[in-house]
């Protein structure tokens, strides 16, 4: 299937970036993804967390602070690996390989991973046709469009799903910054349900390499033992530990990440780019010249994600300085004054 | 099957350590593990390093250096992960379920990865028998006995199982400090090979997670598919690109550690304590009072590898200061005494 052919663009790139876009103005603000550009302060690693093996007793106290912080019924229902992507194969392989359907259009690595694990892989754009998948995957709230499924139609789902043999799998990479109200992270202890969350987007820690798998007990330790010890390297423990017992930080960061999302849609909006959706990481523009709004901030050295499956559309990720709020509004400056030259039909 | 119960005991954990030994002088001098104490150089991560999510080029770039130092035919034959460790399932599964044999005794985690994979798992004591698996797994050199089954060999039995659709994993997790002329490495083109290598040992950066299978490209490329892109953290890759390229620093260390285990097996020697194997990262003891060596040096403090299943064995790291030196001599002394005193018939 196509979707197993070749790389997919995730964002995030750079050396592609620079491909695209030679004579861009450099350094690239790197708006392509949905990760937090003011990361967890940054502090010196103790050299043993190099130096030696992760410490068990370190990864226990992980997974407990992961299991208070998602609201998971008990640190048994916590699986910590290195990152979310190197549990989608391993996640798609808890059900015999049958229908598998993706709530679509979303993040393309879970039609890959359930291709991988032996899956018949189906888009499905309708909520309602879920029940009829051996695995159903949701992204909630999805990415890129930010389109959230209420926490009481996914445990209808859910049940039906559990009563055939059934998986549903909600990846919550972006839920940190809610609506937390429809989390499944505390309704995993029914069976039948997966729940992803990512420590690197909300965090801004993404090369650290953290994520977790929340299901009930049984179906917990069958994902870890694919695992083995040692699975989460000594940074991310040292990261993980620290960061995800920083409510205070956690709540500054999600006010903080809110006054930046309606910032940049006034700007955006200034310009006469619609935003469609999103969430406070990421937001979600809709619009005829998607193309063209691309490559014209890309040639400003500012890279939006775009879709080659959805022409119209774009993400944009939030800027992280004063400096970078300023390249882009140049940048949307510019480029709208192009367009206006051009609907007055002069040439460039 | 009895592998799969519980959590197997690997040395390295200093809490496990303390709960065996509440009275010990702290801190233990940890040489339970075969990790090397004299890292490579730390240095100042990047920020981006763990900001970003791992960029696709550095990872290249890291493929590239591993396959030229270790020998692999190409970078298509090389695959890296966050440590060995969670290659084996994978590896294992790349037979279908069927018989597995690993050479033993031997590093644990083979079996029950193999059983994880779906396999019947026989350990097998005599190398000849391993012709009659579907998977045959061999740690070359052997931990922890030193134990090494020469190339040509290996590249029989090799033979003899890809005649029959099999595989031969070659786990060379300590191949750094030799004998290399013994490594697969460069052989894995020919299909139905497997060469395992880890970087955390000799580099002694075991908390980085970074490991590496070798194999003939559409293996490589399959394996890699199960990990997906950013497999490997930020800091891994910066440290992993540095310190195998840094061929100097590599000969030294082989031959410091060379000396090393010179010292160290004198210093055993002293205390009639007999070395029956090992490399350069670790020794293999064999006495009758194994147990009796392991708990005097762990109420000092110093803490060596014992085996369940071999109770007349134990492992030892090196020392990684003078002052580890000091009081591991110091331990020894103490302990020779006390067996000087009970065959002269004193009581303690």
């Amino acid at each position: 299937m196509k979707l197993l052919e070749g790389a997919v663009d995730h964002g995030g790139s750079l050396g592609r970036a620079r491909a695209l876009f030679p004579n861009a103005v450099l350094p690239f603000v790197d708006l392509s993804t949905g990760i937090n550009p003011h990361s967890y302060p940054l502090f010196d690693l103790p050299a043993t967390s190099l130096w030696r093996l992760p410490e068990a007793a370190r990864g226990r106290e992980l997974i407990e602070i992961a299991a208070n912080i998602y609201g998971a019924p008990s640190p048994a229902s916590v699986v910590a690996a290195p990152g979310t992507q190197i549990l989608l194969p391993r996640v798609a392989s808890l059900v015999r390989p049958g229908k598998a359907m993706v709530l679509g259009p979303t993040y393309a690595e879970h039609a890959r991973a359930a291709a991988i694990a032996g899956h018949d892989v189906v888009e499905a754009s309708d909520f309602a046709t879920l029940a009829e998948a051996d695995l159903a995957i949701i992204v909630n709230p999805n990415n890129p469009d930010g389109r959230i499924i209420e926490r009481d139609r996914l445990l209808v789902l859910a049940a039906g799903l559990r009563a055939k043999g059934g998986l549903l799998v909600v990846d919550e990479a972006f839920m940190d910054v809610g609506p937390r109200e429809h989390s499944l992270a505390g309704d995993v202890g029914q069976g039948g349900i997966v729940v992803l969350r990512s420590f690197g987007k909300f965090f801004g820690l993404a090369g650290l390499r953290l994520g977790f798998a929340l299901a009930d007990a049984p179906t917990a330790e069958r994902l870890d033992m694919q695992f083995g010890p040692w699975a989460v390297a000594g940074p991310a423990l040292e990261y993980g530990v620290r960061a995800l017992a920083d409510l205070d930080w956690q709540d500054a960061m999600r006010a903080s990440l809110a006054e930046a999302t309606g910032r940049l849609d006034a700007l955006f909006s200034r310009f006469g780019v619609p935003v469609a959706g999103g969430t406070t990481l990421f937001r979600y523009l809709s619009l005829p010249d998607a193309a063209g709004l691309f490559s014209g901030l890309g040639q400003s050295g500012i890279l939006l994600r775009h879709f080659s499956e959805r022409p119209h559309a774009l993400r944009a990720g939030l800027p992280g300085s004063e400096e970078e709020w300023r390249r882009l509004e140049s940048a949307l400056a510019d480029w709208a004054s192009r367009r206006e030259d051009r609907s007055k039909g002069f040439k460039q």
